[in-house]
């Protein structure tokens, strides 16, 4: 396994083990090497790097799929990929909600709906905004 | 002025005076309004939450503008924002790079070109990844 | 309630007072404010104002919506408000089959088939063209 | 010439005469057929039809262009062609402001900069909201 | 019927004469017009056009619709096209992984996920990048 | 050097050797990583491999970058590659016509502005669609 692998295997066991195995399940009889891209590259080139750390890497990407709108699954795994590197609920809410002004409302109510599905799945639920 | 109004203008004055100023006067004869709602619901209602600090926030919108695309003049504001209220160059490089993943490469490569002219104005150079 | 919220939802209830009222109840326990910013500013702030008529500003949100392409349960919704503050079905059909010349025919097709179902929903039937 | 010709060329005259023939003279020796079947079908075959007027439709285009983001000579071109077939310069504006609550404020902004173009090089100013 | 709709009806044919039916089908009672262009326009005016030919027509439409990330239907419709006119699965699955390089992996991921769909409704498998 | 860092050169200098050089003396003192992701992972991994030859896949890069319409840099340099690996003036313009049906007119009018661009760069004509 080479130097980027391990790493990429590492930082998705930090960030969400369980939604990689089905991603890497369901690429398996068709497109493997897409699935080895994001292990390598996605994963072990890019997310791994220092500079910024694993929770501050998956509200970035949160806000910036919630902005996107067109990534709903890739959405619900790296709300939860957040949540599993130390954000809270709290954080990834607000993510969302700042959306609104660069994205638009309707970019920030999907992206809401989409955590609001991953919090109840894991049972967990938003503190005040303190 | 509204407590939304005055909460604003001091967020907008820790991230981006300049801009803002320049702006506002680029509004004021065509659409003021639209001036007075970037101070009161942008800056007041949501950029001003508790829940994520200003230069989680600032890098939050860099990434979300690089991954769009659309929107240089705002993303050459907000790489600026981001350093004012305290992001690293580093920072900001990595969480443009972050967005080859995400939106693909030319979105990455845009955004980069972005902070390299706003790293040229203000004469910051990109420490190494550490 | 301040000025604008009251403001805000009096256009609600013009244009879309069920769905409105769905969306917070879905927003109370992870974002109420984001309902709030959708009272105070969106609805109160921006699509009160003067210089276009409700239906106008129907229409034009159907027709962005469908350029976007990326927002679906909106897209409904504001066609039900199309609908509701006098556009009619016609009117709605044909900001849709515009988009096919801006953003493309998949997104015109894909427009027209939310209003499909928006106007099966309401047993409403489209007129002739003239 | 097609009657579809016909009413492509009628339309045009009424919304952007000059800038349509720019983009014919432009497309002349690389893609005239792209310059035939905007005549053909996008002004004879779309915009051409009844259900909604040419003063609704340039609003619907400049709103759906301000939100899509990427097409900056085609919306200076719509925003004077929404002025010439009979929308005033606060109904362009209103229709851009409220892009900021779909498609979010840089959207918005970069709508009004080109409106403040349009408007300039034509002499006018919008009126107050009323 | 004129030569640009019988052109029109002859590709359609050949590219995927199933989703065309039931896309006609879909808009007979809501935008027939809208239908009526698809055969005119986009498959009689364009995608009829010498130039490419509609296996690498159908292979850019998938891509750029991979690309889009939204527009589902069209783009499960467009991969059985690809196939119809002579692209391998493997063509198709080279074309969506390139997409990752210039819109990122969610794109890519989500196209995928339809070819996949795709492939297993008419039993076709992959054959290894040789 | 590695073997996806040399395959990555030796397409790259098939494709647009002196854009890259561009590139990546732009990039060198900003983020110079990502100039490397972009040799060993999007040349060298993904663009390099079998199943489609590099003018196809070039071919389908102009037209997603076409349709997303937010990179014109990069839009230029690969119709530039396009030429480089053997397409035709023809089929680049071919393929950028095509997304007037997929992402709208506006998309399409904007590509063939960046093809004029290089092909008058370049000298070379466009022979009529035969």
């Amino acid at each position: 396994m080479s130097g980027e692998s391990r790493r990429g295997r590492e930082t998705i066991d930090k960030v969400n083990r369980t939604a990689a195995e089905a991603q890497a399940a369901s690429l398996a009889d068709i497109a493997p090497e897409l699935g080895q891209f994001i292990v390598d590259f996605a994963f072990g080139d890019v997310i791994s790097r220092p500079g910024l750390d694993l929770r501050e890497r998956e509200l970035i990407t949160v806000a910036a799929l919630t902005a996107l709108g067109n990534a709903r699954p890739q959405l619900l795994a790296h709300i939860a990929g957040a949540l599993n590197v130390g954000a809270t609920p709290r954080q990834v809410v607000e993510a969302i909600i700042q959306m609104a002004v660069y994205a638009g409302f309707p970019a920030a109510l999907n992206g809401i709906a989409a955590a609001k599905e991953v919090f109840a799945e894991r049972g967990v639920a938003v503190d005040p905004p303190v």
